[in-house]
């Protein structure tokens, strides 16, 4: 094991991905508690809300209220996501207090690609250069790009890692030809197809083809694997991941109904503590913001360690015999 | 990861941890339709009651029963637990169709020991003498003996692997002097402590000292890390571990309230599915069971196949583009 990292970056997504997935109204105000909350842990950046369209997804109509309501702590990224030139727009008007990706999506399956954005991937990479030069005017001349199902997809079953190397080359070709560079490379686990075995596979033919690019790995715990596959990849070297805390979110697929989403933040923090590995992530802090996204769900939340409780305190308190 | 095994067992106990668990009374006839399910999964060993005192676990008065009331499929080992002297005699008059285990149970922690029984771990030892002699009768001259909180303890905190061994060593000496010898070793996460870098620590340890001796596992899922840490085992050779159905079970620590109990059968023969390691377990039926559970419980239980499904059905099913 002894590619494990010293450290590690776990990327707080709960608040984007939990509250566009609930089925009830939350108020501005606790949805702004909990992202407060967050700032506390020592996480080091909180993906927290997304700039789309308010007839698409009305739990997040509230996007600038949110920006403008929550408390910035210091050195913390506060980040969004958008999915059209018109959330670009909001999001790059709150640039100085957003913290702006140069996110592109492909993936590692077209019928997804075409479910999601309507466009096979091939028709989602011509539109690559109008986006890579949005980002150029904003003075980012390189493309974060998340392949998501680059495990495999419900709809075309499993991904070859091959298959996810040649969307990432074409990709690359692309950018480079409009003058922009691979910034980052994140695999997305997007319906829970991901093995130990298959995130060695992917992770090494990645890092093969790329070396020196950042890998960040966004792993759905849909059938109890998340955890597990987390392990392999930091045994590949891998040092970023996306997490929610509690488990917020879920699966959105109909035929997944009551599945869990995103690996859950204080459980992967806790792993690495396990593990040695640093996170800067207070884990009390983060368990209790991880209660706290519970009672504003207003339902139980999939996370373990809030009910487990960390080592950590039991270790203090032991007697040894 | 050469050391993977071809092929695994789990030993399905969810009934007896389960119904133990569980508040409210479950029928009977209720608790014999989900034994019944069990059968016909392809598990090969399911232990499903415990021959206990009705005074102290009333929702185990029924284990006669129980035995009288499941069906028997062909090639599967019924098996129950027992607590004392009297236990194993009520076990023992109904071995004709039950399984007997010669079980001996030992622990990494004093003060856990002592919680459960009343005694230090080398009271504890004392008494094997008794055990041996009673499971000789029985035409048994093995002991299999299960080291309790081998990982770490609430009381006393981490268990180092080379104390673990000197108690099996204390404990093989004991069997060996009264004509007894180590037919198997238990290693349970009482509580929750293990990580997978010390699954392979301990492990290894007793690997180095009982090179022959077949090693399971019993892990709990308390704070998300079970089916990382079979994972490691895996990786270890170790091909034998407890698992419940649904994950029925919990934690019986107060300190734990709501915690996740054993690992979840399904789950974990899907880990092994997807890994190329054969359970003989038709996980699909293995799924439903677990469905059942659910509903023979009348609460959510953790489990999160029965919610995120087969990806055999997925594979089976999908059109690659």
């Amino acid at each position: 094991m002894s590619d494990l990292p010293k450290s590690v970056k776990l990327k707080e997504v709960g608040p984007r991905e939990g509250f566009q997935f609930e089925k009830g109204a939350i108020g501005l105000q606790a949805k702004i508690a909990l992202v407060d909350a967050l700032s506390d842990t020592g996480v080091s950046s909180i993906e927290f809300t997304s700039f789309v369209s308010p007839k698409w997804v009305p739990q997040m109509a509230d996007a600038e209220q949110m920006v403008a309501g929550i408390r910035r702590a210091p050195g913390v990224a506060y980040e969004a996501i958008w999915l059209n030139e018109a959330g670009l727009e909001r999001a790059a008007r709150l640039r100085d207090v957003l913290a702006l990706r140069p996110m592109f999506s492909a993936a590692g399956s077209d019928t997804f690609m075409r479910k999601n954005t309507n466009r096979s991937v091939d028709e989602r990479l011509e539109e690559l250069p109008g986006w890579a030069g949005r980002y150029q005017k904003l003075g980012m001349d390189w493309l974060d790009v998340g392949v998501m199902a680059a495990f495999g997809c419900n709809y075309e079953g499993d991904v070859e890692p091959r298959h996810v190397v040649t969307v990432l080359q074409k990709t690359e070709q692309q950018a480079n030809a409009c003058g922009s560079r691979l910034g980052g490379i994140g695999l997305a686990d997007t319906m829970g197809w991901a093995n130990p075995l298959q995130i060695k596979r992917l992770v090494g033919a990645v890092r093969e083809r790329w070396p020196d690019t950042p890998i960040k790995l966004h792993l759905h715990d849909t059938r109890a694997l998340a955890i597990a596959n987390i392990v392999a990849a930091l045994e590949m070297g891998v040092d970023c991941f996306d997490s929610a805390v509690a488990g917020m979110g879920g699966c959105p697929f109909a035929a997944h109904q009551g599945a869990a989403g995103n690996v859950t933040t204080e459980d992967a923090a806790f792993l690495c503590q396990e593990m040695g590995i640093e996170t800067g992530i207070d884990l009390d802090a983060m368990i209790a913001a991880g209660q706290l996204a519970e009672r504003v769900v207003g339902h139980p939340l999939p996370g373990k360690l809030k009910s487990g409780g960390n080592l950590a305190t039991y270790r203090a308190r032991a007697r040894p015999a």
